[in-house]
């Protein structure tokens, strides 16, 4: 942006995406210090852009919206190949579980964090508050790949991939899924389940109440179909 | 393999894989000079492979089975990300194509290509014979996510991605889908399309008669997921 309109300028990404995590459905919002058509814009930044950042939409907002204040809830999908190898391709986009995992007891388990809860103990740095509410938490299988699917209206440092990683314990056996309850009261993050690794996460969409009406892409990409097999495919 | 066994092993795959195609299904022949359990030799290949290789099954078969020369069907997936904006994620494994396609006039074209034929138009470095039977040949679409599915008893060099490419041009109103009869009786490789460039191709199975009893991961792994809005997951 700052090469684009020959002065610095600052952009504000909805979601958070630490090395290694994808993104299909990231939000940004900036001023620009002058006009410029929202298609020319899209086209002028993708060819700017390194190849792995692609600008899917630009739309004109109101002064007031931030792409990370102005967000209700955030779509997380993580990603899972689940079976005794590894796998060749896409492994930068799934994190390899060989033991089987059991997505009832992973359903069980993923039951005690929906709703309003006080997640510090599934969080590295907690903020100044720690309450979140997870308004869905889905996990789902297609052949070899598990997929969990998390909605929230904000999420913690590494909240995602603790969450994950706990679900994992549970479907593998490793931990049973109502220890999960008990775990959000200690408040205490070690006791939580291992953090998975980075390159399952993928931020899949990001809602906002006043801009349903550009709700496609990008606003509010929850991707459905990922849930019933389909790779996010952005 | 030569590692493994600490001596110089051959071994001889189904498919040509040139630089920046997929696998998902390739097949591979070999002798070991000494008996290893099927399951170990899997372990053991893994443990040394590089990460973007996975070994999925080892079987013993017939001393005169060759994954080559016994194969009797491979069927090579290509995907096209169709829409105006490039893609982020999975780059290496899609062919962008911006303008839309017309999946009509893609299978029509098609429909020319299937049964056998001798397709020296459709290859490079014609190899003593050029006649190859094209058992199915299907284009479907999942959002922006463009399938060619192709199964037949050989392919050429280049075959796969020069009839893409000749679809694709067909897709986007380049080319007249009936023109493609014309191509294929000229006999002439500079009238066909345009090569498909390597990453949208995976080689996703093979097929062989007297293995059918193994025949899941990795022997017929035809992916028919693939053309329902599934990525191959490999």
């Amino acid at each position: 942006m700052s090469r684009l309109f020959s002065e610095p300028l600052k952009v504000t990404a909805a979601g958070r995406t630490d090395s290694g995590v994808h993104a299909s459905g990231q939000v940004v919002s900036f001023s620009t210090p002058r006009q410029f058509p929202g298609d020319r814009l899209e086209t002028a930044l993708n060819a700017i852009l390194p190849l792995d950042c692609s600008v899917r939409d630009v739309a004109e907002v109101d002064d007031r919206f931030s792409a990370r204040f102005s967000a209700l809830e955030r779509t997380y999908i993580y990603s899972v190949l689940n079976r005794p190898q590894r796998g060749a391709l896409f492994a930068r986009y799934a994190h390899h579980v060989a033991r089987p995992l059991d997505l009832e007891r992973m359903r069980s388990a993923s039951r005690h964090l929906v709703g309003q809860h006080d997640f510090r103990s599934f969080c590295v740095s907690p903020s100044a508050t720690t309450v979140r509410t997870v308004k869905r938490l889905e996990v789902g299988r297609s052949g070899d790949l598990v997929r969990i699917a998390i909605s929230a209206d904000g999420f913690l440092h590494h909240m995602v991939r603790i969450i994950v990683g706990t679900l994992v314990e549970c479907g593998t056996g490793r931990r049973e899924p109502d220890e999960v309850a008990g775990l959000l009261h200690s408040g205490d993050r070690p006791a939580g389940g291992v953090t998975a690794p980075a390159q399952g996460l993928c931020l899949a969409g990001v809602r906002y109440e006043d801009y349903d009406s550009f709700a496609e892409p990008p606003l509010y990409r929850p991707a459905p179909a990922l849930l019933d097999g389909g790779l996010a495919f952005p």
